[in-house]
Order: structure tokens, then C-alpha cells, then sequence
């Protein structure tokens, strides 16, 4: 099926790289080198051969030994403090998850959940007895853990939690219960089967008073797999895909553990059980703790965007490889990648594919640093970092799931037969959207960080209760630019406002349309909040009223932070040939944005009739550009060989196209 | 998980019906009493529960199991004539078959190959001697058969199909033969396991001449199930969904059958091997024998919205029973129906639901009409109606792809548990869009209808060589409207093109701007095409230019048919609640139809930036409007409690639901 030949680095000598190969290393960026090595580990070792396994019982036992072989190989130490015994590398961390997406998802998303996230409570939320106890077991997976948050009835509202934890300073205990059947557990990977201790989240209540949320280290499963007492596990059974992760739920009867156990960096309970916290208020406390753990978020939207890379290489390559149709005169059919429309379906998504990667690793990066602060972080920052990282995961799960289904469909019959394996990236990634964060709550979030000036205090609003405190002046946070500043600013003054079509490739007219849209979009949205609220009876009204303008001012201010990402992103390309594609795919990006939301830049006259029809040719004058340079784009996404891990690319044509990506 | 309750027929008397009884009665249409029956079948007996069964051979058993079932209930005799032992009743066959997608995809896949695909080459394609010995053991399944036609390396262009039927005059036989190996079939359903019989479409030679694509019957299993000899059939495995249809592929190593295995009725060879034929042309022949199949087509459409109505179904119920985050001043937190956004995500599509299903009544009638005729029938009305199967075959499976997918995504996590069925609709329906005709090539097959006057002589050619055929002067079909005709031009009559928000819900002025789009977009096409055939220097690179402005004409021309048959489907309805409901949607329908392609009106001066922003005000507003009737809306859509299949829908909050629709 795949190539078996070892994979061979594509770090050269300079003068023996290829156009792709220099593309890749730009994509991949900073950790290019984490890349690199999983791109090795991944393809030389045949159990990590994508595979196709519907089974559950097969599939969950394959994804644990695959993960048992990461362990022995340390592949997890990156994500903890040197001083906890790990290396501390956290952009080295996300990465290298994140190219497991390649392989299979459901190990990305089971080796998320046991070092990302069940890791990265104890990590992030304990303090030295959880390390010192935790750490070393979660890496080695002599600890299998689960994260135990979600419940029946609370999802999106996590303060909302019912599952209490309540102190018994009798016995120096909490005691763990679920009071209601939607206070049950819901969802949590590793729960139905794998995971002996959870990282619960539950309701703090001593003397009588409760302190929010906090979260708890419960053993729930003895040595041998049976349930503690007190504990029910059960499992979600089949999901819409990813077979290998054995989700399921948790129900609590009054079940007991010692004190220590409440990760106590951000709340403790003495043991005479009185209350206390660096932090006052509980929302801003709930908010701290869910902050630390915006790693996983983080996660998720490299995956998805892994993901997609897989399924655009897979359905460009097929292209290249397909004809359908013969044209008078020519002697072969057409090759589906030379019909305008077939380009238009696959281009386009791409282009933003790179867009996305750039910003994604711009995220990371940020991630990263601020981590290595410790607690040095300006509270600005973090804030900053977590509206970026909602972002960036609602857009790219969302890019993934309508990439993949594209792909899927223009593969035809051949898409819909799992051993070429679309369909199983659509049916794995499809939650992507929803876990972690559901894509429409993380967008409103975003939104909320722009209208209200970061105002502390809104925090831990609900969505209709925040938008009252909508400030008339819009946070700085808008012109704040994410990328590097002083070439946005030089590109930007370098924009045309013409009629003419060329004026639309121009970057600083594209990047002050973008702008232009985004500082619009927020400032009406919060003079149109403050309307509503004199007009409008209640808060919900009012924010019911223009919860679509707000979500179109969350979603301009993420397309404007990629679109920045993606000129740095070009400015840190070290080959002419590459640079150029990219600037193309930049455009193709650039006007995709555009045209999908032409309506709005012509109703607020920030594009005239006839230059709205110049933004479809030049996506068209674009399709056309890149078209002889596909196979060098899709090579360029950094998905190995023997990572596309589809039968239909061993018939006929591949050859040629295999030769055309090795062309140096 | 479902109720247990014996269906309860809504044929009540007038006075007992709820609003949401007429509304199904409506939607219902000509075969109201069909779908009832089906409703009773499908729920009375637990055999037919939805359920979700991923393992292949179980599926396989169990979908055989039922379709054995429906045989013996006679189920498959309305698709043949009365004189070959059915009971020539079309569209009562279209519709039962459709009904099925409400229980299992795969059973209403499996039904439509034996009695549409397989069963329906031997009625159209065959003479009496077929008719005679094939049709009975068709509908009493004791002939399993399978339809290939499909072959490895072409789906689309099926006139170029690889599989050759050359006679042998010594031993008066054809000889089946699969030359190479993108000549094998390929995606078959039955051809996995249970087909013990196959219409092949292979190109038939006589004489050493070809005389294009024709149909044989070609045994290809034995009693017990074994290849018989120079047949090799594979079995294609896991796909995307379907897991009851048993796709498979076929080899044949120069086979020998009967010449009077040949589906003679518009192609034979003499026992001499002379070839003789009441179509001269090979093209116009093909498409003829392609055009009485179109039942396949029209089959996959209904299913597909049927799908798209259950789905819808369960999101709207879940939404109705689902709260998260509590709005200030609030007891309880807030419905996530009554987020003007999640409104946005589903009301609209149970607005196009409505509309796709208007218009898929109209279709079935006409081709029922049209069947009835038998060989009376003019070849325009023929050509109309492939045309119009072509487009709402792609607009309803899209639709459905989309429905589905959002549907999923609103439900969260829940939504992703496989025993909450979203994710098997969506997996079994994704191969909608692509099989019995990819949805891209049928759109162009509708704008080559509109765009060359129906001239006979363009039919048989590929893609970018019919638009040299392009007429200035656009075909009548056009103007032609595909409804009740006087009321669409009294109501056409009555039209609004004043600024005025209100003007946008006049149903005159939807219709006009529906109207003035199709035919600028088609003129202008043909326009386009003549001047790109001046200007390139390839027939290809003349079609190429300009493909993305014919598809979109043909789009244009699908909504308005679209749109016309809502405005007919309002008319037929008797019950002015009901009437009410349906105009209010019929709006929104219009509205959605109007912004996603509101750039277009713009660039082209058919809506007024002022104007543009009162299209979005208008959608929100008719949300508003029909948010306190949703559970009304879809019980409308005409799935019985039964069929929901949806494990969370009996969680807290459902009873509520049921009293809702209940309440008469």
C-alpha cells in the first residue's frame, strides 16, 4: 500500500533542496526539526502504518500498544517541567502530537488525553506532592489517566458543573458524588476502559459553602480493570469515528479520597477545611485553571489541520492521477486537475491549509514562550493567547471538516471506500468541532475578549450577561498585530485602492481590507449592543439580538490574524521559487476570505461593483497560476509517503506523480 | 429508545387534525397514502427499527432479512408494468423506496439495486422474453441481482465504459470480457455476496465493429454462492457507511452468454451477428437507454432529503429539550432553540427541506406521468424531465450532506454517539452526492440542457465539446415554468421592488429575482462561451473559462424550480395555519437562496446595497417568527416517532416535546 522504503529526511545541503522541501521546512517552522523526527518515527515503524480498524476491542488495543511504544521511547517528556521529570519543551509537545494526527487520530486523540490533557492537570493545576507522585507514572503509562470534565448536562458551561466534592474534616476526606443523572461523566476518553485514576472536576463545597470548580485526582479502577467502590464506569460504545478511543462515563457514590488529592495550586482546603486561594473570585479562579490547560485546545487545531493536509495531498495526487472525459482533439482523457472546477474545489483549501499552518505555529510559539515564563506572564498575554488559541481551533476544525469532505467528494466512489482513507479522516475529525471547546461557544468567546476590553470582571459572564459591559471604545487588542509588526506595516502602505484587477494581488490592499472589516465589524457590533440593551427588555434579548454580528466580528479578527501569519510566514521563506507559490497561495487565500464575504464589503462599500467581479477572476487567474505546481503544493504540506495511507494512489499514474514530487 | 406504540395513521377527520398533520399532508403530496402505509410498516414492526449494526456481515444478513420481508409483503411489484406481474404504479415504487432511507440507508440502497437498478435495466432495457423470465423473481428476490455498470477507471463518462460483449455468431453467444484491469467493476452493490446475476454494460461488437454501451444479463454466481467460471468478484469492504450493501467488484475472462441475453430493446444482434437498431445514432441510443434508468436518480434524491428530514429532525428535538448557560434574571438556563444562532444553523435548512421536498413531489409525479405514457412520450418531455432529476438529484443530496453535518454539530458530543444515529446518516448518505451520477457532472448536464435548445445531436458529447454548440438565443426551457402556471404568474404579478424591508418578503418579487438571475446567468453564459471559443485555441480551454459560470446557471435554474414547486406545494395545502407556516418558510427558503448568492445580485444591480441588508434582517426575522413552532416544523416534516432512532431524545425534557407535538 505505502512506500517501505525508510524515510529519508528532507534536510539537505541547501543547494540540493526542492522547491517542496523548502515549502515544508516554512510550514513547519519552528519545531521543524520535532517534525522532522515524527515524520521518521511514523513512517519507518510499520505499526504506526495508517490503518483501518472498525473493531473497538482491536482498535482501542492497537492504539494502546502504539502509545506503550511511544512511552518506552520518552516521546511524552517534552510536555512536563525539567524539575517534574520531563524536558519542558511545550512547542516540542504540541508538535509532535500533532503529527501523530498524521498516523491516526485516534492515537493523536488518546495520547492527548493521557499527556495532554489528565498529564497536564496534574501538570498545570498540582502542585509538588502531584508531581513528585504523578509526573513520571503519566509519562511512563504506568499511570493511565482520563480528564473527567464534561458532563450529561454541561458541556460549553463548565462552571456549571453538578458533580460536588465535599470535605469531611472528620476523616480528611473529599467525597466525590454525582447528585443528578446529567451530573454523570460524559465522553471522557479512557474512561470505558483503559484509565485507573481520573482528573475530575467537581464542585468545591467545605462547611457548607461551595468554591467553584476544582479538580480531583479519583482512582477509579482497581489493578485488574474492575471499578472502585462507589464508581461507575460505562462505555459510550461506537461514535462516529475514532474506534480506537475508549470513550465512556463516570458516576460517583459518595466516593472517598484523601485531602491531597485536590490539585491545590490555585485552591486549597486546610484540614480543618477552611477555604483559601490566591485567586478571590471563583469565575476569575475557574478561568485560571481552565487557562493553564489551553494546551489542549491548542492541540486539537494542529490535529485537524494535520488532518486536512493528509486528506488535500490524497485528493490532489488522485487528481494528478485521474482522467475523466476526453476533449476533441486530445488524445487522453482529461486529467481531473485540469478542469477550472476541480482546481477551484482543492486550491483554494490549500492555500488555506498554509494559512492556517503558519498561524497555528505562530500559536505555538506564543504557547511556548509564555509556558517557559513560568509565572512571570502578563495576565494580558494569557488572555491574548487563549482568545487566539478558540480561534484558531473553531477555524481550523472547521477548515478540516469542509477540506476533508471536498476531498472526499472529489475522489468520487473511490473517496467513499475506507481503504483510501477520506472517509475516515471526515468520521474522526467531524468532534473536532465540538470537543475541546464547541467551535460556535470558542468563537463567542473570541468575541467577547475583543468587545470588552479584557475587562477582568466579564470573565465568568455567561454569553448574555458579558455583552452589557460592551465598552464604547473597542479594545486595543484590534490593532494589535499579531505577527511580525514592522513588515505588516511596510507591506500595508503599500496598498492600492484602484480599480484595476492587479490591485487585488496586492498584499497591503488585502490586508487593509481584512483590517477594515475586522475594526467595522467590532465597532458596530458594540454600538448596536448598547442599542439593544436601551431598546430590549432583558440582557438575553439584547445579546440574542446581534449574536450574528458579533460571531462575523470574532470570525473577520481570526481571518485577519492568519492572513498575518501567512506574510510572516513568506517572509521567513528562504528560497525564491518557494516564496513565490506562497505569494500566490496567499492571494488565493486572501481573496477566498473576500469572496465568501463579498456581500459585506459591498453593502459597507469597501468594494465597488466592478471590483467585486475582479475577486473571482482572480481567484480563477490564481487557480490557473498554481495549477501546473500542485503536486510541489501538497508535497509542500509535509505528509510523508507512506503517511497518505491510500490504496487508490498505487493504481496507475502514481508513478508519474511520485517522480514529479521527487523531482529535484 | 423508540416508542413501542402501534403507528397512529394522521388521517383523521378535518377537525382533528394539528397543524403539523396538514403540513405532512402537504409534503406528503400525490403519494400521501404510500408514505402513510410505509409509516405503519417501518414502525410496527421491530424489525425495522432504525439501528446501528457496523459489523459487515451482520449488516449484510440483516439488510437481506428485511428486504426478504418486504418481498414477501409484495413491496417491489408497484415498479414493474402490469403485464410483466407488477403494478406499473412509479411513483408509488419511488416513493416506498425513499421511505425506506427513514429506517436504514442500506436497506433503501440495497432495495433501489435489486427493484430500481437491476429490475429496472431488465423492464426498460428488456423485451418479453426478460420481461417474462426475470421480472417475477425480481420482486420475489428469487433472483438476486446487481447493476454493473461502473468500472474502475470511469464512473462519469460511462460511454467510454472498457467492458466489451462481442458476439460470436458460431455458437451464437456474446463473450464478456474485461480487457484490463481500470476495465473491472467496480463499487457494485450485491456483487460483494449476494448477486447471483449482474446487468453488465459493456460496449457490444459485432462483426468486429462496435456498436456502443448496451445492457446483458450475465450470471456470475453459482446456487451455493461461487464464482462461476471466468468470473472473479471481489468485495470492496469496509466503506464510508452503508455497511448492509455488499459493494463488490467484477472480473470477466471472456465469458459466454445467450445472445438472448442482450436487453434488446434498443440495440439487437441477429443470430448472424447483424446489428440492428430503432436508434441510429450510438450516442443518441446510449442516452436513451441511460434516460429510462432515471428512477435511480430520482430514488437517490428522495432518499437523501429523507435523510436530511430525519436528521433535521432529531437536532430540533434535541435543541427543544437541550439548555446550556443560564441567562441573568433567568430560573432556568436557556433552550439552545431559542439562541437566535442556533436558529440560524436549522431553521433554514428545514425551510429547504420543505422546498426540495415540493419539488421532489412534482418530479415523481412527472416521471409517474410520464412512465404511464409508455412510448407516447415526447422526447422533450423526456429530456425536461432528466434534466430536472439531474439537478434536484445534486441540490437534495448537497442539501442532505449539509443538513446532516449541521445537525450533527448542533447536537455537541451527543451528537457524535453513534446511538444517537446522526453519525451513520451522515456517513451512509456521504456517497449521495457522488453515486448515480457525481453532482458536479449532473449540474453540467442541466446547463448543457439549457444551454443548447435541446439539439439532439449535443447530447452524446463530453463536457467541453457540446458548449461549441452553445445558442445565442437560450432555450425555452427557460421561460418555462415547471408548476401550477397561473398562480406563479399572479403572483408574479404582484411583485415589489420598492427599498422597502417588507419588499423581500413579497413572494412576487422572490420569484422575479430568482427568475431575472436564471436567465441573465444563461445568456450571458452563452454569450461567454461564444466569445471563448473566438478568443482560446481549445474547445477544452473555451469550456474551462467559463465552467464555474455555467454551473452556477444551472444552479440558478435548480433554485427557481426549487422555489416554484414551494409556491405550488402552499397552494395544495388546506389548512390556513398550515398555509401560514409554510409561507413563512417559503420566505426564509427564498432569503437563504438570495444571501448566499447576494454578492451576485449586487455585482449585477439586482438588490441595492440598502436593500442587501434587509435580506439578512429578513432571515433573522422570519427565525424569530417560526422559533415558537419548530417542534410543529419538523413534526411537519412527516418521521415517525419510531423512526428517530435517537437514544439522548428520550432524556429529560423529551416528554415535554411529545406534548408539544401532540397538542392539537
Amino acid at each position: 500500500m505505502a512506500t517501505t522504503e525508510a524515510y529519508e529526511s528532507t534536510d539537505r545541503t541547501t543547494a540540493e533542496k526542492t522547491t517542496a522541501e523548502y515549502l515544508t521546512a516554512a510550514l513547519d517552522g519552528r519545531w521543524h526539526e520535532v517534525r522532522e523526527r515524527a515524520r521518521a518515527d511514523l513512517t519507518n515503524d510499520p505499526d504506526f502504518a495508517p490503518h483501518y480498524t472498525p473493531d473497538l476491542a482491536e482498535a482501542r488495543n492497537k492504539t494502546l500498544a502504539q502509545m506503550r511504544k511511544l512511552a518506552g521511547r520518552g516521546y511524552a517528556a517534552d510536555g512536563f517541567a525539567t524539575e517534574h521529570g520531563g524536558t519542558g519543551d511545550t512547542g516540542a509537545a504540541v508538535t509532535s502530537i500533532e503529527m501523530l494526527a498524521m498516523s491516526d487520530l485516534s492515537l493523536m486523540v488518546k495520547a492527548g488525553v493521557q499527556w495532554g490533557l489528565f498529564g497536564g492537570a496534574i501538570e498545570n493545576l498540582g502542585t509538588a506532592r502531584h508531581h513528585e507522585q504523578y509526573v513520571r507514572p503519566t509519562i511512563d503509562l504506568d499511570l493511565l489517566g482520563c480528564f473527567a470534565m464534561t458532563e450529561t448536562g454541561h458541556g460549553s458551561d463548565v462552571q456549571e458543573l453538578e458533580t460536588t466534592a465535599t470535605y469531611d474534616p472528620e476523616t480528611r476526606e473529599f467525597v466525590i458524588h454525582s447528585p443528578t443523572p446529567s451530573s454523570r461523566k460524559d465522553y471522557i476518553g479512557g474512561a470505558a476502559e483503559h484509565a485507573r485514576t481520573a482528573a475530575v472536576f467537581a464542585q468545591l463545597v467545605t462547611g457548607g459553602q461551595s468554591h467553584g470548580v476544582h479538580c480531583f485526582v479519583v482512582p477509579i479502577r482497581d489493578e485488574d480493570g474492575n471499578d472502585l467502590p462507589g464508581v461507575s464506569t460505562s462505555d459510550c460504545g461506537y461514535k462516529g469515528g475514532l474506534p480506537g478511543v475508549d470513550n465512556g462515563r463516570i458516576l460517583f457514590d459518595r466516593v472517598r479520597i484523601p485531602r491531597e488529592n485536590l490539585l491545590n495550586r490555585y485552591g486549597d482546603v486546610s484540614e480543618d477545611g477552611e477555604y483559601s486561594s490566591p485567586i478571590e473570585s471563583t469565575g476569575r479562579r475557574f478561568f485560571t485553571m481552565v487557562g493553564t490547560l489551553v494546551r489542549g485546545r491548542v492541540t486539537v487545531g494542529g490535529s485537524a489541520g494535520a488532518a486536512a493536509r493528509v486528506a488535500l495531498s490524497i485528493a490532489t495526487r488522485y487528481a494528478l492521477q485521474r482522467r475523466q472525459f476526453q476533449a476533441p482533439g486530445d488524445a487522453e482523457e482529461t486529467l481531473l486537475m485540469d478542469y477550472l472546477m476541480h482546481q477551484k474545489r482543492l486550491l483554494p483549501l490549500i492555500a488555506r491549509s498554509y494559512a492556517l499552518g503558519f498561524a497555528q505555529n505562530e500559536l505555538v510559539s506564543a504557547l511556548h514562550d509564555l509556558q517557559a515564563a513560568g509565572d512571570d506572564v502578563d495576565p494580558t498575554d494569557q488572555r491574548e493567547l487563549e482568545g487566539r488559541a478558540a480561534g484558531l481551533k473553531a477555524a481550523t476544525t472547521w477548515h478540516a471538516t469542509r477540506a476533508i469532505q471536498e476531498a472526499r467528494e472529489a475522489c468520487g466512489g473511490a473517496g467513499y471506500m475506507a481503504e483510501n482513507r477520506l472517509t475516515a479522516l471526515k468520521a474522526d475529525t467531524d468532534v473536532f468541532t465540538t470537543f475541546e471547546g464547541d467551535n460556535h461557544v470558542l468563537t463567542q468567546l473570541v468575541a467577547k475578549e475583543l468587545l470588552t476590553s479584557y475587562a477582568e470582571e466579564v470573565r465568568e459572564m455567561g454569553p448574555s450577561d458579558w455583552m452589557r459591559f460592551a465598552a464604547t471604545t473597542v479594545s486595543d487588542v484590534v490593532k494589535k498585530r499579531t505577527a511580525a509588526q514592522q513588515i505588516l506595516q511596510t507591506i500595508l502602505d503599500t496598498r492600492q485602492d484602484n480599480e484595476e484587477d492587479g490591485s487585488l494581488f496586492n498584499r497591503g490592499t488585502q490586508m487593509s481590507m481584512f483590517e477594515d472589516r475586522e475594526e467595522y465589524l467590532i465597532s458596530t457590533a458594540a454600538r448596536r449592543l448598547q442599542g439593544a440593551q436601551k431598546r430590549e427588555d432583558s440582557a438575553f434579548d439584547a445579546f440574542n439580538f446581534v449574536q450574528d454580528h458579533v460571531l462575523h466580528a470574532a470570525r473577520a479578527h481570526i481571518d485577519r490574524v492568519v492572513l498575518e501569519a501567512f506574510v510572516a510566514g513568506i517572509d521567513s521563506c528562504t528560497d525564491e521559487a518557494a516564496c513565490e507559490l506562497l505569494s500566490d497561495l496567499c492571494d488565493l487565500y486572501a481573496l477566498s476570505v473576500i469572496e465568501e464575504d463579498k456581500a459585506w464589503f459591498m453593502s459597507h462599500r469597501h468594494l465597488s461593483v466592478e471590483r467585486s467581479k475582479a475577486v473571482l477572476r482572480g481567484i480563477n487567474e490564481r487557480c490557473r497560476t498554481l495549477r501546473p505546481h500542485a503536486a510541489t503544493l501538497v508535497a509542500g504540506l509535509g505528509v510523508p509517503e507512506a503517511l497518505l495511507g491510500s490504496a487508490m494512489l498505487d493504481g496507475p499514474g502514481t508513478d508519474a506523480v511520485r517522480d514529479t514530487l521527487l523531482d529535484r
